[in-house]
């Protein structure tokens, strides 16, 4: 591991990303949007994710030279098809959609299809938050969660974001519909933890907190049980239904295959006066249940400071790729 | 236990409300929505909830004459206050209008303060659906939930519900942040059973699957854990961030005080030309997970019609009380 700073990592990104075929313009976005996941601390969707990122390339999943296209259009409403560009830059291209929807009419949804992985979701979160919006927004993903009452994965983690500016540094929600990723499992693994809370079924079918046991059956836990898995559904049938795109069933089921996705954004003006007072109130409150209280996002400006100060942690095999890919 | 038609269950309900002072119009509205959450087999939020919603009519809590009306409208996005009128009455008139903005906008979304509660949540749900519009909504509530890392009840259990309508019955998820509510707790104990899964915490700050150790410890889990706690704190600053209105910690404490409330009414125009084959497909390949699995508002349908035909099940002594209230 090795604490690189925010500006060395993003002109290596962008450098690979030209060499790749995006204009300027796009590789300067792209590289952006991945170092900042690191920065903020979501390794997993930031550096540690590029190279799967450039095998999406290379293997045609990703079409650099993509844009997103306006489908059609009923107001405050409009649907979108990525072409299969890259899918943190169509993301940031529909939340700014989205947005300025939002300052005509109050309110802006675009539904996007045929779009890549969107990698660090949250990114969009903080991009309405912002430009002062209140972001909501949610992607399918191929079938990698078995509903609950079932053992095969047949609908999706389907990550889900919920954004609100604050003066004090955005309140940012950025979750799967599973308890435990299968990033996060391979961690524990790694570090010979047990979970903190049951994550899934081992292969007998009991509920472990073994996350080897997890990787093995390929039945990690949707959260809240039947609750998270009825979530999932809802969220894949609105983004597939409004995008009239992709539904998690149509979606290729290997990993660096997964493409087509169907994808929600919404930004929202916010309307009240106080709103600064209701925030820090809530949240004043919140945190008297207990000294362990998080609100979400709240590390995540302690994370970004602390690493635009001393360096952003990478993995030395990541960044030795990376190296490579730029030379 | 009897089993009574719906019709005069409604009657009943009906000649109870303009007993209490509502419009002849009204009260069938209200009742209607009463009766019809019991066909649904959501006895907690009809019959049975009918007499404490009787009890804030008696304390003043719901003003029975109360409209919503509208605060201001930034085009496909409009805050309503509902001055503390019938939450039922006063949420299906917040979708009735966002399912008139969608008509203009593709989307529409009512923010509404100063309510009461809204009973069954799904009732709204169902309501865009029928309308053939997606429908989400959701409201905060009094704090009844202990943010994960806290013991003290500082969020709300904040439902919230998805529908989209579907030609074979609409799925319609209506869900609340707590793995359990009170009420499910409280059947389980009855019926000496434990919890299917882990609902809480016990006095000694152990999780547990017993429910009279959560009803002790007023600490029940929220899904997902940490999930499910973020998400409560960002459906209740939403909702009191757009409609101006309280959010949970200013809510007072008391169950048969709970006021004021901030809810959220969203309409989306479903877009796609395929969507009731999107629909048939992913719950058809959602089901090949096992023989178990269920989707949301799948066992609804089922209940209604056979409610219908037999008679709705109504406790008796709930009965009794109803018909007292009505003599």
């Amino acid at each position: 591991m090795q604490l690189l700073p925010f500006d060395l990592i993003s002109e290596t990104l962008r450098t690979v990303l030209i060499k790749f075929g995006f204009s300027e313009q796009r590789a300067e976005l792209c590289s952006r949007l991945f170092a900042e996941s690191s920065r903020d601390g979501v390794y997993s969707h930031g550096l540690n994710r590029f190279p799967r990122f450039v095998e999406t390339i290379q293997n045609g999943i990703i079409d650099v030279a993509a844009h997103p296209v306006l489908v059609s259009s009923l107001g405050a409403l409009e649907r979108w098809d990525g072409n299969s560009g890259a899918g943190n830059l169509n993301a940031f291209a529909s939340m700014t959609r989205a947005i300025e929807l939002a300052k005509t009419n109050g309110i802006g949804c675009v539904a996007l299809r045929n779009t890549n992985h969107w990698m660090r979701g949250g990114s969009y979160g903080w991009q309405a938050a912002d430009a002062g919006m209140i972001g909501i927004c949610w992607t399918n993903t191929l079938p990698n969660l078995p509903p609950w009452g079932g053992t095969k994965p047949t609908i999706g983690n389907n990550p889900v974001v919920f954004a609100v500016p604050f003066e004090h540094g955005h309140i940012v929600l950025d979750m799967a519909m599973s308890q435990f990723s299968f990033g996060a499992l391979e961690s524990y693994r790694k570090r010979a933890e047990q979970l903190p809370v049951i994550g899934g079924f081992d292969n007998r079918g009991e509920l472990t907190t073994d996350p080897r046991a997890i990787e093995e059956s390929a039945r990690p836990l949707p959260i809240g049980y039947w609750k998270g898995s009825g979530l999932s559904l809802m969220l894949d049938l609105v983004a597939s239904i409004l995008s009239d795109g992709l539904a998690t069933n149509q979606i290729p089921q290997e990993v660096v295959k997964e493409t087509r996705l169907s994808q929600m954004f919404i930004a929202i003006k916010p309307t009240a006066q106080n709103k600064e007072r209701i925030i820090s109130d809530a949240l004043q409150f919140m945190k008297t249940s207990g000294a362990d209280v998080r609100y979400p996002g709240e590390r995540t400006l302690a994370t970004r400071h602390n690493n635009l100060e001393v360096g952003i942690p990478v993995d030395d095999s990541v960044w030795e790729q990376i190296v490579r890919l730029a030379a």
